[in-house]
Order: C-alpha cells, then sequence, then structure tokens
C-alpha cells in the first residue's frame, strides 16, 4: 500500500498496514570506536509483522500515511576523530572528572539540535566536568547532513566532547543511553492537521519508545520535543514499560520562559524577577500559562499586574502567538530559543530548584494530587533534587478560571490518547479532535 | 551612476562614486532605555561627498560597483524586555557582577550571529559574573529578522543579557562597544572574485571603521570575520585612527581549528593534544597552517606524524577544503563552529594563554619579529595574559618550506592592500590579485 493510496482512501477507513520500521534490539550492532570509517549497511528485518487497526477520522483529516516499506539501513558508529582511541579514565582522573555520559539526540541534522548539540558540547548544560558522548540519530535522507553536524563538532574542539556517533537505527543509537532528547518529527504537511500529525508523528515515537525500552539505560531521562509533543510522549512511555513513566517529558519550557518573557514586559520588570511560572496542559493552543501562582518579585502576579482583564485575555495570546509572530519576522521558526529552553529543560533536572521556585514539563500524570486525569501527559510544576528526578509540587492553588483551563487541556489530550489508542497498545483507535490546536508558528 | 552601469564598465575605468553611507557621528541618537516600542527615523546626511578614484583591474574582476544613494535609515533602541529600568548597578553589586560590558555584532541576523549572539548571552565567553549588552547592528532590509533575534533573545531569559538594542547606523550601535565582532558582509555574487568582493566589502569596513573611530571605546577590540578578513581589518583599523592598530583582528581561528583537527586525525589522538598551531598569513588559499611549530602531546609534530609528504601536500589542503565539503555534506556554510572559533578567538583574548601554548589572529604586522612586510594584517602566533590584549610569540622556528609559503600569503596581502588603497586613505587603488584564492565554501 504507497502512500498515494493512502492520502485518496476515504475519510473512515479500515486498512492493514505493514511495519518495517520495527527492528529487533537483538540484532542491534555495537559500535566500534576504532575505526576511522564507516558504512551504513542494509539490515534484515525479522520483526516485520502485519497489525490491523481502525481508525475512525473527522473529515478535516488525511487518512494516516503508511509507514514506507522500503529496507532500513542502519549502522551507529563513531565520527572521525571521535574514533580516536585515548584512556578517557585516566583523563578522568587526572582532571576530576565524571564518568561519560551518553545523550542521543533525533533529528540531529534539523536546526533545533544545530545549536543544541554545540550547547550539549560546550559543557553549557551538565557543566565543566562532565565528559559527554553525543549519539546522533537522523535519517537515511538526512545522513549526509548528520556527518556534516559531526564534521563541525569535529571542528569545535570540545574539549567535554569525548565521542560523536552518527546514525539512522534508534535501536543502535539509544545504546546506553542516559539522556535521550527527541526532537525529530514530520513536519505538517499542507493541509495536515493535529490528528494527522498525531498519527504519524506517532509511529515514529512508537518505535522509538521501543528502541529506549531495548537499549537504552534502565534510568533513562527522555525529553519529547517533536509535536504532538504531550501525546507522543505518552505513546513513547507507553512502548517503553521497562522504563519508569516518570522518566518521559514533553518539552513546555519554550512556552513557560515566553510567559515569563510577557508577564516582565507587563510589569515593567526584568525577566529574572518572575518566577513560580507553570505551564499547565498540552503543548497546544489549549495550554494554560498560569498566572494565578506565577510571582513577581516574590510577589503573587494578580498584585503587581493589576490589569486582569489583560491577564484573563491577552496575555496567554501573547505567549502562543509568539512562535508565529517570529517566522513572520525573521522568517525561520524559534530553533535558537527552543534549543535554549531544551537546555533549561536539562538543567532543571540535574540542578536543584532554587528554594521555593518550580519549573514546567510535560510529565505522566499518574498519582498526580490536582486531580487531572490519570495516564497522560500534561504539563505541570515541578521540583528536582538535581538528581535527574522531579516531584510535582503541592503547594499551588485554583480558582474557576484556572480549573476550567485546565480541564479544557485534560479533555483535549484525553481525546489525543483516544486518536493513538492504537501506538500505545490499547486498541481501537478513534479520532474525535474537534479543532485544530497547534500552536502558530510550530511544525 | 547605477550598479547596473559600472557592471558593464570597461575593465579599466575611472568612475566617480558619490557616498551617502558616511554619517556624522555628532548626530548619533543617544538609545533610551525606557521606551517599549521604537522607530526608524530617516537620517539628513551632512558628509556625502564627492572623490574620485583610479582603479585598474584585471579582465577577470568586475568594475566596483558604486554605493547606493539611498537614504540611510537609522535608530538604534533597546528591544522589548530589555527596555525594563533596573537598578543594575545594586544587581552587580549583590551578586558580585563585573560591569556591564557593550558588545557589538553586525550582520546580527545572519546565520554565525544566530549561534553567536546565544553564546555570549549565556556567559560561555566572558564568564558567569559579567553582564552583557548586545548591539545588533543590521541593514533595513534584515530589521524585521533583527527584531526577530531579539525576541529570541528575550525568550531565552537569560541572567547576564542585561540589554539588547538592534539598529542600522553603525554610529549609533557602535557607541561605546568594548568589542565589536563584524561578521556582515555582502556574499560574493556568481562570478565575483576577490578583488571585486574587496572592493564592495571594503566599503562597509571602511565606514564601520570611521564610526568605531568616532563613537566607539577607545579601546574596543574588533573582530573581522566578513570576507576577505584581513584586507577589511586593514581597511577598517586605517578608518580608525584614534583605536590601536594592535586592537583589530582577522579571524583565522576556524582554520586554526580545523588544523588541529587533521592534524589529531592523523596522528590518531584526540585534537586536545594538539597544541602550538599557528595559521600564518591571509585567510585564504595562501594561508599556511604550521607543522613545523605545531606540538602533539607536548613533541613536534613531524616528529610524531612521519608522513611528511602528508604534511607538505595534503594537510593544507584538507583544513581549506573543510568548509566545502560541509557545505556539499550539510547543504549549508559552516555557521555553528564559525560561531564556536569567534567565541574562541574572545576567550583567548580574555583568559590568559596556557603556558607554553599560543593561538592564531590575524593582527596588524607593524613591529612584528618575524620579518613580515610593515602595515598588513596577517595571522601570526599570539600570547594574551587575558587582559584583552596580547603580544606576539617569538619562540618559533621556520624553514624554507615555511617561509617560502609565509612569503607567498605576504605578497598576496600586499596585492590586497594595493587593491584598497582608496578605501585606506592611500592614494590611488590597483588591483592585481593574480588568482582566485578564496577558500571553498566561503562567501
Amino acid at each position: 500500500m504507497s502512500v498515494a493510496d493512502l492520502t485518496t482512501s476515504p475519510v473512515t477507513s479500515t486498512y492493514t498496514k505493514t511495519s518495517s520500521r520495527l527492528h529487533s534490539p537483538q540484532l542491534s550492532l555495537s559500535s566500534t570506536r576504532l575505526s576511522v570509517h564507516f558504512s551504513r549497511s542494509p539490515r534484515p528485518n525479522p520483526r516485520a509483522q502485519n497489525f490491523k487497526i481502525t481508525c475512525s477520522v473527522n473529515s478535516q483529516v488525511p487518512a494516516p500515511v503508511a509507514v514506507q516499506t522500503e529496507e532500513a539501513k542502519s549502522k551507529s558508529e563513531c565520527f572521525g576523530v571521535f574514533c580516536q582511541t585515548y584512556d578517557l579514565k585516566a583523563e578522568e582522573e587526572t582532571k576530576s572528572w565524571k564518568k561519560l555520559i551518553n545523550v542521543a539526540v533525533s533529528g540531529a541534522a534539523g536546526m533545533i539540535s544545530n545549536h543544541l548539540l554545540f550547547k550539549l558540547a560546550s559543557g553549557e548544560v551538565f557543566g565543566p566536568d562532565q565528559p559527554i558522548a553525543l549519539k546522533l540519530l537522523g535519517s537515511e535522507r538526512s545522513f549526509q547532513a548528520l556527518e556534516g553536524v559531526a564534521m563541525e563538532l569535529e571542528d569545535s574542539l570540545y574539549p567535554l566532547l569525548r565521542e560523536v556517533s552518527i546514525g539512522i537505527n534508534p535501536y543502535e543509537v539509544f545504546e546506553d543511553v542516559e539522556w535521550a532528547l527527541l526532537i525529530g518529527a514530520k513536519p505538517r504537511g499542507p493541509g495536515m492537521e493535529r490528528a494527522g500529525l498525531l498519527d504519524i508523528n506517532g509511529q515514529i515515537f512508537a518505535e522509538q519508545g521501543k528502541a529506549l525500552n531495548a537499549v537504552a539505560s534502565r534510568n533513562v531521562k527522555v525529553i519529547v520535543v517533536g509535536n504532538p509533543c504531550n501525546t507522543n510522549a505518552l505513546i513513547c512511555l507507553k512502548n517503553a514499560p521497562n522504563i519508569p513513566a516518570k522518566n518521559f517529558h514533553a518539552l513546555t519550557r519554550l512556552d513557560e520562559n515566553r510567559a515569563k518573557c510577557q508577564l516582565a514586559l507587563k510589569a515593567g520588570v526584568f525577566y529574572d524577577k518572575v518566577s513560580n511560572m507553570t505551564i499547565w496542559g498540552n503543548h497546544s493552543t489549549t495550554q494554560v500559562p498560569d498566572f494565578l501562582n506565577a510571582r513577581i518579585n516574590g510577589i503573587p502576579v494578580k498584585e503587581v499586574i493589576k490589569d486582569h482583564k489583560w491577564l484573563e485575555e491577552e496575555f496567554t495570546e501573547k505567549v502562543q502567538k509568539r512562535g508565529g509572530v517570529l517566522i513572520q519576522k525573521w522568517g525561520r521558526s524559534s530553533a535558537a530559543s527552543t534549543a535554549v529552553s531544551i537546555a533549561d529543560a536539562m538543567k532543571s533536572l540535574v540542578t536543584p530548584t532554587p528554594e521555593g521556585d518550580w519549573f514546567s514539563s510535560g510529565v505522566y500524570t499518574s498519582g498526580n494530587p490536582y486531580g487531572i486525569a490519570q495516564d497522560i501527559v500534561f504539563s505541570m510544576p515541578c521540583r528536582s533534587k538535581g538528581d535527574g528526578d522531579y516531584e510535582l509540587v503541592k503547594d499551588v492553588t485554583f480558582d474557576e478560571y484556572l480549573l476550567k483551563r485546565i480541564a479544557k487541556s485534560e479533555a483535549e489530550l484525553l481525546a489525543e490518547k483516544r486518536c493513538v489508542a492504537h501506538l500505545t497498545g490499547e486498541g481501537v483507535a478513534f479520532c474525535d479532535l474537534p479543532e485544530d490546536t497547534m500552536l502558530p508558528g510550530e511544525m
């Protein structure tokens, strides 16, 4: 069944798809750090399988696209100068370095990664005593670009960057990784809505979840950036039952940063005065930047910004339209500030949260103290001891306005979840998303 | 006289051009940090003047392009949240911060800057106790993109980034700057050679030199990145007689970094083992990556890499072709690693050079101990005490092979200098550059 067949299929369709994207973890090749050259070898596909899905979609949504049946090629190997042998252990000792940390980045040839990888390599996130291995996941199409990225990393001579490997098979690239930054996703095609994107990208994140489950560190921390990121994160964690669900994050940090900036602008203060900013819910237009609990100079925002009409009617829109305005002005999406926010999200997990403050992350809701529906990924306020883990903040307040908006985002995420039931192992997908809630300027 | 007229003019031509790019520093508007909004006002041009140049160019070189006569517009003002008032002095004291440093970046809407600005804002270059003001210089055409960049800087919430202003008039943007990173330059048009580029970009750097001379800090450090960067730096310093010529640098750090990486690859060591790497001469294909003085693990390279044929015949080409290979693979020029190398060049001036090592920078030759021609900008080995200044390294050795190649780059820079005599105030330009020596992959 070809892509062309599917795009002209009826709006309510029953179809069978053959997946060739699933690779056996047993076949995962160990990478060698000794060879300078590398190759991509075609691999057998022992787990190709048929499964049947019934999917009911509304009239705006194109039918899901079949997974391509081309032979998957793969090989994750060290790149160039990073293949040199050296006694890192001795260096760790003489330099008082920590043990090497393995970080995988998907969509590694894209613009967000092009900013993020250099931040990671520079020590900005993990500090000046943390050597790092970067494992770059790309696609067959982007393989040459991946090599280009690796070359630029070589030429940057970052002392902490000890290994770079590139590959297109998540079962190889994710091996032993302690962090997985899942940035790569298919962009929305013309006319495609959230539901269509959910299915296409959901399949990618289901596969990557399986790969993480098979080969990553048992305590890997996963940050999902590719949209729709909350539900992608849910799909990913459902496909990785051996990794704690708590370890999966959907990035809402850029929204948080933008919200802080807009409050600062309105209040006439510098942005470092704004704290306790929560983004509740989905990374979509139903998201709720929380001005009830946020503070400016330690004082509740509503006491500082007296223009409550602005808070209720304009603030959220200002935050959400930021990406769209940026594309208009700059002609590109906000790759640099997105990369900054990913680095922020990571730093928030590896450094203790300042006393009394918190940060937002889209995390698994089961056991949450707010009464939000279980078993979805929802942005909520978190605090960390800096050990990579976090706890949900208890001392937040709600009013009717806030609860009503949180409920709307919750309902949306429950609907998205029904849309991807075929990808979470929960039966038959049923998609009834009422409206397009993609944030302006996002793919 | 229009651009079209000039491009079809005879190969040896006498022409008169009217410059409207020269602005009076006296008219420079002081920026206000109080207003959130800003505007661009057309400005009078009190110093418009005619001057006559005779230029003899070889048959490959298009005639110089006239400066556009459109009314220059300008206004450099604070952007968005960076217009907030706050008592930075109090913060400097409570946080033990240093005094705010003013850094101007030209070509601020371009890709190299898009990496560099975030590095500067993060504290990667000047350290965690150095608040910074970024002054972004763009063009009328790129003004909206400049706003986009400033928006992304806002959304990044960097605590050290205290001011961002944007503008298109160097007489305003350069006011009181302690660093000027001159990245912006016109790219090479189809069929244009180095001589054509020299004239077009030389005019930009002459203007920026005048502006720096008029309004920048008296000890401003200037790093020229826009190509042809050595001669652009010479033009710039000649137009800024009140700023020490020693303060002007042409960026050859990316070449140095690439050379280190290639030596590491050949020797089978990690790149942090390579030291004492000099790039001599011009940032062009006549540049000389010096394997005679470079060391690997403290041992002269020629004792470690026994394949001297490779060193003499392949090494330089490997370094120089890097940019071209990268464009092939990645489809873009090396913005990220160029930004890294600019940050490296700055760090090398503000942190003490490690004992026994050095770094390369294109600097003014007058008084150099190597016998290189006076009064050009030539990449040479430097050491710094970390005070922003540097001294040339004396303990380097030369052999016939090295001297011969240095002489070739020197001859080229002297020829480039003759080409831009009309821009350095040294009379009549005469352009006889024998070949196209642009580095592959560079604009």
